[in-house]
């Protein structure tokens, strides 16, 4: 587990998009973001206080976290530097880069030298368990989406959200590397042997109080064929006491895929609910999340009420108008 | 791709059944075993001729092939002797142990001053890329279980071996580590990183003739909640034209897994049929495959006529009364 709050490190960011992975740190978990390290040239800028590695030492971060992209997959000389300074500075680094930091030499020396760690998000740091299938105490809920990138991580982290402020217990449960950084802790489902898939999400979702929702990150799609393998883990894994339906209007084919249309929000339903039911046999639809950020205002209330209305379910864009539907649903089981 | 053909080593076989890999090579590839060789102490015999490593390197065998679990998960000394003479010799080595031949120094140090190679099926070779869903020319067929175990590789063996005897165009598939070593080619799926499943799937299965059968060894099962997500890369990557569903009837819950029931196999088809058709619209159920070994003949045969009554299928144990009626199935698409 990556110790926090954090130091977020925006580098030399070419423009604000480069820095997302910093973005979604401070706008879904605050209090981990005590300031940002900013480079000569950075063109993002979060907002919160710019620190030196001593001021935010000061402050109490414990990782500096890499949430930018970095040009052309080379971890230049100028981040090194940084990242050097900052292991001698007592700062653990965290990174969801292709490019590892632990196949720095340079990098892995000082940690030594220092004792501290260096967190690769793109790579699991488990030995994950074969799923055993049995039953576990507490409500999960997921995520499942007609297509991937259709808002399947905000859609969790909006309910997350909306369930604290209600004083319910929650805990979003991160599959993928920008969910991780984001909380810390989580599963980088993506890269995890295919064996171990399902036995990864029972590892990240364990007994937990009756009352308590483990909100698990969705990843890909039944309907993506490069990518439903890890659908299918998660949704036997997970065994989620409640199905989310996740989509995005506007798009033309499936992501990566132009020969593969979306399907239906129906056809979703009709997929992952018997395959849910095999692992919990209560699994239930509750509810739509609708990622309408390619529309008016107007054009996403509309589409809404009609999905509402086809569907018989709750439907919101819990990024836009709020999860309060979604919870709501959630509460009801 | 492993050379063959094999000399099949059976070490120090405890007892027939520890070899059964070599058994599988021996029964499905005969051509492919030159001989076999045994240790002092060993319990098992294929009927082959046992061969010094000079008599079958003389006899054309390219590659000494584990065929027999080793005790206690570690290569012993009396192998490693055969092993690296092996080497010496000129034969690659080829294992699907758990405990890999690339982790022993001595066996690695011997390979590369002698120029062989090292082939642990358990781990994949290849990097393989993300599917890309795109429609591939020739025809595919993917047995499907209500289970592990019930008997997918040994249905596609049965069938690529009939197909071969009509004189039709068929390759076996291997996606495990026992039809690697059979056939010396394949994909260790269970082994293959979560996003590059469907791919290598679709690696393993490329463009062919129009009338070339790709028979596809199936895994796991969408019912095996611990494995589920490998069947499903199968299902997309593989691209079926037709499925097969296989069955065993006596088992009392699903493997490893007591709490879970065996689902009918109208379940299986009714689940498998609609993801197959996300890749293939075309896709069709075309017979049943059942493991009948713990029946009676006369118990099979009910059986299979009940079932074929049922669901309106041919069904048969290809094993125990032939694949004719699936090939005929298959040849009808």
């Amino acid at each position: 587990m990556i110790q926090t709050p954090y130091l977020l490190f925006l580098g030399d960011a070419p423009d604000p998009l480069a820095a997302k992975v910093a973005q979604g740190i401070k706008d879904w978990r605050p209090d981990n973001a005590v300031g940002q390290f900013r480079m000569d040239g950075c063109k993002a800028d979060l907002g919160l206080a710019d620190m030196t590695l001593q001021e935010a030492k000061a402050a109490g971060a414990k990782t500096l976290v890499i949430g930018v992209a970095n040009r052309g997959g080379v971890i230049s000389q100028a981040w090194k530097k940084v990242l050097v300074m900052a292991l001698e500075e007592g700062f653990d680094l965290a990174s969801g880069l292709h490019n590892l930091l632990r196949d720095e030499p340079d990098l892995v020396a000082v940690a030594e030298a220092t004792g501290r760690n260096l967190f690769d998000v793109r790579v699991p740091a488990v030995e994950y368990p074969i799923a055993n299938g049995k039953k576990r105490t507490g409500k999960r809920v997921l995520a499942v989406g007609t297509d991937c990138s259709v808002g399947k991580m905000y859609t969790g982290l909006c309910i997350d959200r909306e369930m604290r402020e209600r004083g319910m217990k929650s805990t979003f449960r991160a599959t993928g590397q920008t969910g991780i950084l984001i909380t810390g802790d989580g599963v980088p489902l993506d890269a995890v042997i295919a064996d171990f898939m399902a036995g990864s999400i029972e590892y990240l979702t364990p007994d937990n109080d009756p009352d308590h929702w483990d909100i698990i990150e969705g990843q890909g799609s039944l309907f993506h064929v490069s990518y439903s393998g890890v659908t299918m883990a998660l949704i036997h894994g997970g065994q989620p006491d409640a199905l989310i339906l996740s989509h995005e209007p506007t798009r033309a084919h499936m992501r990566g895929l132009p020969e593969y249309q979306l399907p239906s929000l129906q056809q979703v339903a009709d997929m992952a609910l018997p395959l849910a039911q095999v692992a919990n046999p209560d699994c239930k639809v509750v509810g739509i999340s609708v990622n309408t950020q390619n529309m008016s205002e107007a054009e996403a209330r509309d589409y809404l009420a009609k999905v509402e209305a086809e569907m018989g379910l709750p439907a919101t864009d819990p990024f836009r108008f709020g999860a309060g539907k979604l919870v709501d649903a959630l509460e009801a089981i």
